[in-house]
């Protein structure tokens, strides 16, 4: 990814430290937070300094390396971070292993980090053929660079096709509540690729207008029947596509499948605090006295969904 | 409608001027906006201050009582301030009438106010018949008291059904971009009828978890055929709604449907400025360099609308 021209990642491990890009300050202020510690880093994901699934994975191998003189304390401060990104679990269970094994934990750490970034470059690949020159493609959340480390997951085919000069607009969701839309808006102006930004509630419209082409989302855990659990709103998007007959695909890498559940009901949602709502940048936008719900995530039914980018092809249809 | 405990309307014709509850300023503060001439009540329309097709018709009438001097020029501006709401161009049209047959304009105006206020009524003990006890209802914006003078449209049911003891909980979208859905909130506040507040992009979670039995929404114009113009968002929830099986009215008096268009193709959509996406309360919460699309309204076809709550009927199908 670039920010202001120069090469960089959303985090990495420094002088016994994390970097982090602050994701909570973006897209006003290019800040970064520094865990020395594993609650700093337990911080980091808990408080979104660092979100999306892949890039949490990421931040989880070098807090574990923070913390190897504990390993059983350390996994468990992570793992209680947050519940629904697979890859939190699955970059901690890694970690463990590794470092039984005897392995260097740093080493351990690195090598996941540079797979994850490998394998959101091969998704950029393959997921780039869906996309035809001329088209509009809508995408909910930030499933960037941001949320990946590098490349992204739903964002790698853009950045493909626009290196390989295809011409097309994506229509970024705004994302309510916490607005990643503005992260994926930050990623696209930072990348030069043409984009508008909508409100959530405008993604139906301009399916029914036929201005939107393809809706390419990430996931954030998929389960063995293809049902996904993704940002708060995926549901919705996947059925309008469907009713305007709009192919719907979901990028992400072979670790977010989770074969271990059957389906989406067994998919865990969080429903996360009313600021979330409540405040946008420490800004109060309602009075306390209103009463809210703020589920995070929703889960996505299989029969939605036309296909799954993944590092190793575009899978049609799961099982 | 009551605002802390005391019976008051969204507008009013006062010692000749408008008083208009300022609603760009709830639900922080309670504020009184003033019209004193013709130019004053176009602003008040455009920017605004009073929203919600029948308000604005209402608005409309003592707009041409204010410019009753010049019907001509008074009809022009404030026919050219918003092109959605039919209850604007039909709040003119008898407005010139009315004051052609002779009839004291302000007399004219009084009991077109009162009408509207009457038919909200009558469609307030109409829908309430759709409530059952321990029901949970989606709703979309505001077509309360704010965007009726009196009762509202879509909350006049559940007004009615809380007077007669039924115990409901009402689901309120967020309803970017302008959030009106923090104007129903503080109606329901104001009446203590029971409600959460949810994003725009947590409804579609909602219904698959079978918490929403029902949605009751507004609209701004209805075709011949059923289709009906209504704030950004109505769409998705029409859809989402048939999808998941759960019964969707539309409550409008007669006067927002409109004859004079077959189908909703003929609806024209009004694109609003950025700066209802980049400011809530004038705060800005994205950069200047973010480009955006806002379209104000969406038309949802009457095949997604079980059916419409009338002040004559409940009616099933149009045609």
């Amino acid at each position: 990814m670039k920010i202001e021209g120069k090469d960089t990642r959303s985090l990495w491990f420094e002088n016994g430290v994390i970097k982090f890009i602050d994701q909570r300050k973006l897209p006003f202020e290019i800040e970064i937070f520094t865990a020395k510690n594993v609650d700093d880093c337990a911080f980091a994901i808990k408080d979104m300094v660092v979100r999306g699934a892949p890039a949490i994975g990421a931040a989880a191998v070098y807090g574990m390396v923070l913390g190897e003189n504990d390993v059983e304390r350390t996994s468990k401060i992570i793992r209680s971070t947050r519940p629904t990104a697979h890859d939190l679990f699955y970059a901690i269970d890694y970690m463990i292993k590794e470092i039984k094994k005897g392995k260097d934990p740093l080493d351990a750490a690195n090598i996941y980090v540079e797979d994850i970034i490998n394998r959101c470059r091969r998704i950029g690949e393959n997921g780039e053929k869906l996309i035809k020159d001329g088209m509009k493609i809508l995408t909910h959340c930030n499933a960037g660079a941001l949320a990946t480390v590098d490349h992204g997951t739903a964002l790698a085919p853009f950045r493909v096709a626009h290196k390989n000069g295809k011409k097309f607009l994506v229509y970024v969701d705004e994302t309510r509540p916490r607005c990643q839309g503005l992260l994926t808006a930050w990623e696209l102006e930072q990348e030069k690729i043409p984009y508008v930004y909508i409100v959530d509630n405008a993604a139906g419209y301009f399916m029914k207008n036929k201005e939107i082409d393809l809706v390419i989302t990430g996931a954030d855990r998929i389960a063995k029947n293809g049902d996904f659990a993704n940002k708060i709103g995926t549901y919705e998007k996947a059925i309008l596509a469907k009713e305007n007959d709009i192919p719907f695909y979901v990028a992400a890498p072979i670790s977010t499948f989770d074969k271990s559940i059957k389906s989406g009901k067994e998919i865990v949602i969080e429903e996360r605090g009313k600021e979330e709502l409540a405040l946008i940048n420490k800004y109060k936008i309602m009075p306390d006295y209103i009463k809210v719900r703020n589920p995070a995530f929703d889960v996505t039914p299989a029969k939605y969904i036309t296909g799954y980018i993944t590092e190793e092809k575009i899978i049609k249809k799961l099982e």
